[in-house]
């Protein structure tokens, strides 16, 4: 025997969790600490690994090694495996590196036969829990060995209930035990064409068999794709010698939490069930007592567990979830882990262990997952209405939160409804930017089409608004105003609630919970200032935006979407006739009616973020975006413009593109037309000389060109930009600082960073843009392809969800070499999606940038994933 | 003096020229060997990028080095500059590295002022040579240094012929021209405010200042922009004494061109005309007589010159174009420089070289322009017919060729016309897929939008079809069925003629000369297989299309886009029904009908291409370019389907792509629909084993996937290939040898070429949609910016057109580096437009590609440009 393939639990450690998995090493710890653990083996998570690769056969030597550990087993219990008299009976459990449902789950009683029951009710003078432990251990080798489907047993089960007018388990006798027994061997000759197999050996085998099998079923190798586990050799097997919580009422199952997992008060929270086995506890059949019940019944062995609690949550420095059997008064612990928990009690369990001593500020922050943050920001339904809700479809989480209103499925409908105080929610098949008035006045949106990255997902997630995207159960008819949800047809003004952060559609109104700011929360965000290295800013288009992101802690504006507010209604129209005018006068007319405009946005959002940097973009999006689509607005717009409808027809059909992405769009129409990027840059810079003289506080507009592909285009636009700022300077006997720099969004411009630093002040990386270039996707056209990309396990997650660091990355790193390589003090952050996802913000920490910057509602995620960036990366 | 910035004629040498100037340098060299040039000397290049980047001033250091040389002149030429007994007098010419046309040019007879002409008609006995020299002198000065408009000096000299009653110059007398002098001296004064300047040293300097300042006046700038030339310092400024073909009858002065220049036949070509200068053969005012009429009238002169040009071409071992002047029969030689030459000449001039001893092979083949061949693969128009013809509009010069047809608006209508025996122009906004039928049935396209690479153009490119794109100076009316020419209306069915080559439309038919292949062609073709390390294959999409490759040289085919096999009309209908059935049983019936058709495509491929190489890539397009658009095909298409024509255009809808080009095409198509891409290698693989049956010829299909972005979708689509692939082995009882490779087309598939290469057994890039995507430039949409661009000085020239080596290289070097270093005999091509640009032919040389693919008709100038790249590179 050249390798070792099995470890007895006093061989094991903790830190062996990749070779014994999780439970296995669990159980070894617990063991060498002298807590009651019965005692047992594990076999590797690399028999597994080899059992794959090889034939799918047990190999002769692990056999071999197998019954090596079941001799050493039968002296510890002084029973013996295969013995009819005094049987030692087995759990077989699974366990892999990472905790993973999905995979075989457990065993209980293996090795029973029809002899050894006989046996055990002689030993244990208890018949009733002999043959009620043998029924159910054929009940669970037959499901999750065979396959068989568990219904059949369950309606054995319930018809000798019935035939014997027993309502509960508990009152089934010895007799009908041995009747359902009989049954359940003949379904399982029946199903299987085999007896039920007798040899306690053969029972063993198949079932480690049978977990190493279920290492690569469909929901476990779905779960590992969707969790990003792909470094795993398989499961372990943990094989231990039974204990029994059905011998009675001295004997007891249950699991315990040494703090409130729901809001981290620090007491033994948890439940039991006396009598019974720990499948019982799951399966919801009996309700379990609390935990504090088993003071009063058994105050010894409640003394031990918690003090076993103590010195497990001491050890692992960390609120433990403990499953415990009691057999007879005595105290078995069969497995603990790091418990889960709210994001309400994970900060609060954090902050307390530290404050207790037990881990540093360091830990602390690690242990909370960002993402759970989100809990703790939007509103949620509260989770007993939320039971009772009826589910109508599910869509994309595009947006958390939770919303009720009455259905519309137009702009004008919701605004008509908000006129009269009535709550909505906006349908849409998708929604495009002359939605936005819509989407502020609704609750939440729901669209049929659409991913992650659409439009109604971006811009509701930038209002901090739930939304919920891609909702292919839902088919709209406008012209009937019914949404029909699988069949349910609702119409306009019918109740949904739309729960965004799990993406469910439910029918009807349901009571809500608004989030709370806690104190640990607020210290949390100041331990967070200390340790993240990268500043956190908020992408933000209005002065509105730019306060709530203040409020979440944005230590300055990294993106400001020019374009939003052009869409304002009072604004549309100048902004149209800019774009659409013939001749330059025309045109300088429009400019001239939305410079004011521009002009007090920035001053306000100056005023909002006082002292903190704000980058402003110019002009991004086609042109085409700003066009009227509907047959009335082309009128209006005719007529305020001295052009035939036709003529104006004509003139936005010139505009339209085959691919807009792509299109005449960012630098490209700065350059076609310079007085645009100029009328911005007046209002940028005459709003700053204001703010600065009316606050005398230092101010350093950043200004941002969108879309370089070349250096000549940001020469060409920085040139024109800088002849209207000395201008400015000039009529108003002023100068301030200021900034120019760009996006780096296109994959040319990070290939040829070297020569854009040379002229930029800083780089903004927009991770979006060089997602949907370096792969080709469209965003607005790639959800469906990519959800087929996942689905056959292609892709892991989606690009546009967490940065590529293979490729987009390489973009990313190559960027930024070369730019520092020219100006090593040249300033670079992050403003697309992925500066608020905690996994591509690692990277970036790891790309040594200065900040990141992410929609408003997002903040809070972003400086604790920042703050643990740093720490992981110190 | 620490800088030089004069060289005397006689301290320059041919090798000079970016210092000299081409005419300079070709000035000191003709010195050098002793041919008979007045002297004179050079203002370097240098002088003019310090006159620029200064202050515009001639600085006084140079001012004396002028004096200097001045003086040398006048002791060689024993003249005085500022005598006025004696004068010297001085051309000044302007002469840059390379030819330049639009910078100022020339300046004759500088130094005359009112007292030295009256001494140049005393030493000359010649008043009416001297005044007629001070005319002409006071004429250009005022033309190209005080840029006032010739046509007020020109009709003053005609009011004095019309008083006179004078047809000819030559019949002014010197007391006329003393009157012409008079007036000119008042146009000069009332333009410019100040009386003719009578400093010969002022003048001498005001016309070296106007040839500095003309390097940079937009005609040559625009020029330079046009020829990719940026590495110049500015113009060198030639200085030269005077000599005189206008002293009477043994006088005169002429071109001529030591091989003809038209078709390479060796004999002294030229022209010339007695008792005039130089701009009088330009004029085009006289006559001038063939240079074989001066072997009659100087038969000592004419042997002198025929002897300079024999020195002259042996010792430049190139064809020369040279100027001469004779002064009272003395001949001196001006100017000599390579010849420009048509593409025949210039084939037949360099074998001839080479058979003569004179020259290389290599040298012989980097003697012809790659583009210039183009000339020789197309219809053109006849040269005498075409200055007669009426031209109507410009355009982009898409696709060369010459073409006259009737127009139509409608592939309908060129059908029609078609089936009668007419000729047509199809006249279109713009084309698409289904326009193809009608284009093939075309005589030529004419296009109101789009862009070198447009839809028309690359069509219009792979069938060798002339084509005239993005012509905006037209207007159609298609409902009146008009095309508006800049105000000329023609009507469906007139008449009207492209040249493809020069972008122009004319009206009426064209005579035209057909391509001819003579022996010297197919000799240089065998040259270019020697040299030329890279083969050459050709895009054909149809074994029409493959056989014209092989005609033109081709080595292969590097893609067969199978799609537009899709399009023909017998089958579209299959491919919609595929692309539109709800069920896979559906899709398996419409495939079904569409194998055996796609079957005798590549069989008839395979037949055309013998053991050639043939790379066939599997469906590209999004599927919403298949679908039908007007309304009776829907119609149609729905009953063929039993769906309602709702139902029909409901799907339609959904196919829609915001942006088509980063949306489900290429090999998501594959992954979306494996039956597709199991149907195509079917009909590839079937066709192949029938191929190799029928003619035991040796055939390895290449599979080409489309649009990989990561290598986790090739390895899922090969698995569906190769498994489709095993069954065809089964079924047939054979095996033949096969590669799947993959276009390297997504900036992500580049960078991450290593895991590709893995895969692959060969690369394509697909340099077009790697522009596209790198720069984020629609193809369809960039026309216009890009032109805007290149307007501005921001791009030189189109990306799409060359390469750009810096960004989009980087992404091809990348692939090649990390493609070989994992895999070092991985095959790997070009197949974009660049395949056929000569410039980015020696990029790919560099990277050291295995081959290049461009559409048939470029396959010869591929193929000289890269036996050329081949010896630059060796």
């Amino acid at each position: 025997m050249t390798e070792k393939y099995i470890y007895n639990f006093n061989e094991g450690k903790k830190e062996m969790k990749e070779l014994l998995g999780g439970k296995g090493a669990n159980l070894a710890e617990m063991t060498k600490i002298s807590l009651p653990v019965p005692p047992g083996f594990t076999l590797t998570t690399e028999s597994c690994n080899r059992f794959l690769k090889e034939d799918k056969l047990i190999w002769s030597s692990l056999k071999e090694e197998i019954k090596h550990h079941l001799i050493k087993l039968e002296q510890m219990t002084e029973k013996k495996f295969s013995d009819v008299e005094n049987p030692l009976l087995l759990s077989v459990r699974s366990g892999a590196a990472q905790s993973m449902p999905g995979m075989m789950d457990t065993i209980l009683n293996l090795g029973l036969n029809d002899q050894s029951v006989i046996g055990l009710s002689k030993i244990t003078a208890n018949g009733r829990f002999a043959y009620d432990s043998y029924r159910r251990f054929i009940q669970m080798f037959s499901d999750v060995v065979m396959e068989i489907p568990k219904t059949y047993f369950e309606s054995e089960l319930e018809k000798v209930k019935k035939a014997n007018n027993i309502d509960s388990d508990q009152d089934i006798n010895e007799k009908m035990f041995k009747e359902i027994i009989r049954k359940y061997k003949k379904i399982y000759l029946q199903e299987t064409g085999e007896t039920f197999p007798q040899n306690p050996m053969k029972q063993l085998l198949l079932a480690i068999k049978a977990v190493f099998l279920s290492w690569n079923n469909p929901r476990a190798i779905f779960y590992r794709r969707m969790h990003n586990i792909s470094d795993l050799n398989g499961t372990a097997v943990n094989i231990q010698s039974m204990v029994f919580g059905n011998r009675g009422n001295s004997s007891g199952t249950g699991v315990t939490f040494t703090r409130n997992p729901g809001n981290g008060d620090h007491y033994l929270f948890g439940e039991f069930l006396l009598n019974a086995q720990g499948e019982d506890v799951v399966a919801g059949v009996r309700t379990p007592s609390d935990i504090s019940e088993l003071k009063k019944l058994m105050p010894a062995v409640y003394q031990q567990l918690k003090l076993a609690a103590k010195k497990l949550e001491h050890h692992y420095a960390d609120m433990q979830d403990i499953e415990f059997t009691i057999e007879n008064n005595k105290l078995f612990l069969l497995q603990t882990r790091n418990g889960k928990r709210t994001a309400h009690a994970a900060i609060t369990i954090a902050m307390d262990l530290y404050h207790e001593g037990k881990i540093t500020k360091e830990d602390a922050l690690l242990r909370i997952d960002p993402q759970q943050l989100e809990q703790l920001l939007h509103q949620s339904f509260d989770e007993v209405a939320l039971i009772q809700a009826k589910k109508l479809a599910e869509g994309l989480a595009a947006s958390p939160g939770a919303a009720s209103g009455r259905i519309y499925f137009t702009n004008e409908a919701i605004e008509a409804a908000y006129e009269k105080g009535v709550k909505t929610i906006l349908v849409r098949h998708e929604t495009s930017p002359e939605d936005i008035s819509g989407m502020v006045k609704s609750e939440g949106i729901l669209t049929t089409r659409g991913g992650m990255t659409s439009h109604a997902a971006v811009v509701a997630r930038g209002m901090g608004k739930c939304c919920i995207a891609g909702c292919s159960d839902l088919k709209i008819n406008e012209d009937k105003k019914e949404a029909n949800f699988n069949g349910v047809i609702l119409h306009e003004g019918d109740i949904i609630s739309l729960d965004g952060t799990t993406g469910t559609v439910y029918i009807g109104d349901i009571e809500k919970r608004t989030p709370s700011s806690s104190k640990e929360y607020k210290e949390l965000m100041n331990w967070i200032d200390e340790m993240k290295t990268m500043a956190v800013r908020a992408n933000a288009d209005t002065p509105e935006d730019a306060k709530q992101a203040l409020e979440f802690g944005a230590e300055g504006i990294g993106l400001v979407r020019t374009e939003h507010m052009f869409f304002k209604e009072n604004r549309i129209s100048s902004v149209r006739r800019m774009i659409l005018s013939a001749s330059a006068e025309e045109r300088a007319k429009a400019l001239n009616e939305i410079l004011p405009m521009q002009k007090i946005d920035f001053y306000q959002i100056y005023h909002a973020m006082g002292v903190f940097p704000v980058t402003i973009r110019l002009l991004d999006p086609p042109l085409h975006e700003f066009m009227p689509i509907k047959k009335e607005d082309i009128r209006h717009l005719s007529k305020t413009m001295a052009l035939s409808e036709g003529e104006l027809n004509g003139r936005i059909n010139e505009l339209h593109e085959v691919n807009p992405m792509l299109g005449h769009r960012g630098v490209r129409l700065g350059i076609a037309y310079p007085e645009i990027s100029r009328m911005q840059v007046r209002a940028i810079m005459e709003a700053a000389i204001e703010y600065k003289s009316d606050t005398k506080l230092e101010i350093q507009p950043e200004i941002m060109i969108p879309l370089v592909s070349d250096v000549k285009e940001f020469i060409y636009i920085k040139a024109e930009i800088e002849d209207e700022i000395k201008k400015i300077f000039s009529e108003q006997d002023t100068i301030i600082p200021y900034h120019i720099g760009t996006m780096i969004e296109v994959p040319r411009a990070a290939l040829t960073a070297d020569k854009i630093a040379d002229e930029a002040d800083f780089f903004s990386f927009g991770t979006n843009d060089l997602t949907q270039m370096g792969y080709g996707f469209s965003r607005d056209d790639a959800g469906g392809f990519i959800s087929e990309y996942i689905d056959k396990n292609i892709f892991e997650k989606s690009p546009f969800d967490t940065i590529d660091q293979e490729g987009i990355g390489q973009l990313v790193k190559t960027a930024i070499q070369k730019g520092r390589k020219v100006k090593p003090t040249i300033k670079m952050g992050v403003c697309g999606e992925h500066g608020g996802d905690p996994t591509s913000i690692n990277f970036f920490q790891k790309m040594n940038l200065e900040y990141i910057s992410c929609s408003p509602f997002r903040v809070p995620i972003a400086r604790l994933a920042a703050a643990q960036a740093a720490i992981k990366n110190r």
